[in-house]
């Protein structure tokens, strides 16, 4: 490499050093023995034994792959069902699956944006919403987290233009749930069109909020998923009404210049969407642990399965990780710039999946960890 | 939804309808008869029985997904072995494991991008790679296609700022193969870093052009690949230096904010890459099929395993497909906006999977339908 791009990297590299950021993959065994509360995985449907074989069953009926594009010979019927069950239970007309979540949103946003309309979106949008807008070229107006009037405001000043109101059910980061009921309305009496991303609601709240708060099925409201969390597989949908969804057939670049989702995931992902439709008890054990595990650590509950536990420093956050580990306890780390407003947190996961007694324990390890470093 | 986004919608509709350029989703039946000559499967590894029972064990012993983001706990010993494999076959020093190649793309050019950044881009570039240059905020220069001297011109006005030049191995619309020796002698010249997508290089040139050219292992010549075309799952991953990697895993927002590759993706990859190397007969048989349906068809050899036949319309070219469809011959068809060159064509695809009287049949359908529409 030329020393003006090694240079470059080694300036990166002693940057993040000198902050304390550096990140480094840890490739896990498939038997690491660690009571796993740091992934999505919140019904513990990844490692379901009917998901699994699912998984298995849909390579050897349909192949590893997809094999191409979903334009070209990539659609299988498979992805056909999964739209279908999909959007019947989150409720919605219709549905489109790509290849992860964050094409997902990729694809909706860059398909309606464009300089022509005004995106609002909230300060804890993910990073692939973000990353859509920016591809979209759209106006962007961000607005500060949760506050309805602040996109009433935005909205007033749309003049004309089309506007895309973009949120997530429940925020990735802090786990708190988005005004959605007020946002809908807001949006319908602009004329805007509301994207609500329910990549954390999904299956921690059945069918997700916008079901739960009655929004289902409103023509203003479209919803994204992603495959990948409570439903353990990998993969993304967009769920909506058809001539949307025809759009984006016809414009979403990540859905038309990528190949269709492989075929193991999709039935992977029907599988674990009946269980979950079969299986409420699992939805309600998410619910009952978030709560006991919010009073435990004296944090506040969250709508979401992810608790956020605020630590004095990014250092801190990383040493207290640590400890939870040595302890056979895995849980996540959340430093800048992954974090919206720069406040280091540990991010403890709570799962169906994780059977009673190695949940007590693990909550007994937590408490010691956290009570030791906050 | 509101008149200003179901009127957009509709007139977007009505625009496609009378260019006669409406797409849709035509989900296959996973026995649907058809000769497949139009995917990417370009080795048949996607059907292999070795590969297809690769992706269950791997979903058996790993879980159906990944769980979290390669940055928590989403980093499986799987996906190591996979980009250990990945980078020696290659001839890289090191590989890191995406969930689609389209991610691949968009976290190399957005990690090492920047408003401080020159891309100097070839015209026919993939829409990922065009994507990613968006998202990096980066100064483009658009070079004509496989102008060596235009690249020369733009690396020379480039003023002391860092540069990544951006080329596919193999072009996906054209399938010809870009100057690969003379870019990466002008990058060296000139400080540059030579990015190379070998989506349509990798297997159907053994472990893909870099290599075969001599370049593999050049500190200023990085690739990026493709799970899902000859390896016949899903995925992608960027190949070249460990430095650079670490950047990516640190700054690379698809990597970071996405869920790590399904196991059963990463475990079909794996062992289709094990066929790969173990069986160059199926490279061989790519070769020899490509050149004989070239010269049966009167169109020029390409360098890829995708050869295209230039047709007179959009609407043509449908028809030709069609009429191929209703003799069992599945090829695709490329029209505005997926052509660089706003020439539409039929694309049909070479693959070493598929059986010889299958072939030999197809080529006769193939034959009689492009002498009646040409
Ligand atoms: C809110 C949100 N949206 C989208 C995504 C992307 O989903 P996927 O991992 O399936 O790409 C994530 C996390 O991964 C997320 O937290
Ligand atoms: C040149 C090129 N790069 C990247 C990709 C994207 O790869 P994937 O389908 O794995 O996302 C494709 C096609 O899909 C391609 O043709």
């Amino acid at each position: 490499m030329s020393a003006t791009w090694s240079d470059w990297l080694a300036g990166q590299a002693a940057a993040r050093e000198a902050a304390g950021l550096v990140r480094t993959l840890r490739p896990r065994a498939s038997d690491d023995g660690l009571v796993d509360l740091a992934g999505n995985d919140y019904l513990g449907l990844a490692r379901d034994p009917a998901v699994v074989e699912a998984a298995g069953a849909a390579a050897r009926r349909w192949g590893a792959g997809a094999g191409a594009s979903r334009l070209v010979t990539g659609s299988l019927e498979l992805h056909a069902d999964l739209e279908r069950e999909l959007a019947a239970y989150v409720g919605q007309p219709a549905g489109l699956v790509l290849s992860t979540g964050y094409h997902a949103n990729l694809a909706i946003v860059a398909a309606l944006g464009g300089p022509d309309v005004l995106v609002v979106s909230d300060a804890h949008i993910h990073a692939s919403l973000v990353d859509a807008v920016r591809l979209s070229r759209s106006t962007l107006t961000v607005v500060p987290h949760s506050d309805v009037a602040a996109v009433r405001t935005a909205l007033e000043a749309a003049d004309g233009r089309r506007v895309l109101v973009l949120a997530e059910s429940v925020y990735s980061v802090l786990g708190d749930e988005a005004p959605l009921v007020e946002l809908a309305a807001l949006c319908e009496e602009h004329g805007a069109l509301l994207v609500v991303d329910e990549a954390h609601g999904l299956g921690v709240h059945g069918p997700g909020l916008v079901r739960e708060r009655g929004l289902a099925g409103l023509p203003h409201v479209v919803v994204t998923v992603t495959l990948s969390k409570a439903l353990g597989s990998q993969g993304g949908a967009v769920l909506g009404p058809q001539p949307l969804l025809d759009h984006l057939v016809n414009r979403a670049r990540p859905l038309i210049f990528d190949t269709g989702l492989a075929p193991a995931a999709a039935g992977a992902a029907l599988e674990a969407l009946r269980q979950l439709r079969a299986r409420p008890e699992l939805t309600d054990l998410v619910t009952r642990r978030r709560h006991d595990l919010a009073a435990t650590l004296g944090v506040e509950p969250t709508a979401g399965a992810v608790l956020s536990v605020p630590m004095p420093s990014p250092q801190v956050a990383v040493a207290a990780q640590a400890a939870a580990r040595d302890q056979g306890v895995a849980v996540g780390c959340f430093r800048p710039p992954s974090v919206p407003d720069g406040v280091s947190r540990l991010r403890v996961t709570v799962s169906a999946g994780v059977p009673q007694a190695d949940w007590d324990r693990a909550v007994e390890v937590l408490l010691a960890v956290v009570k030791e470093h906050r």
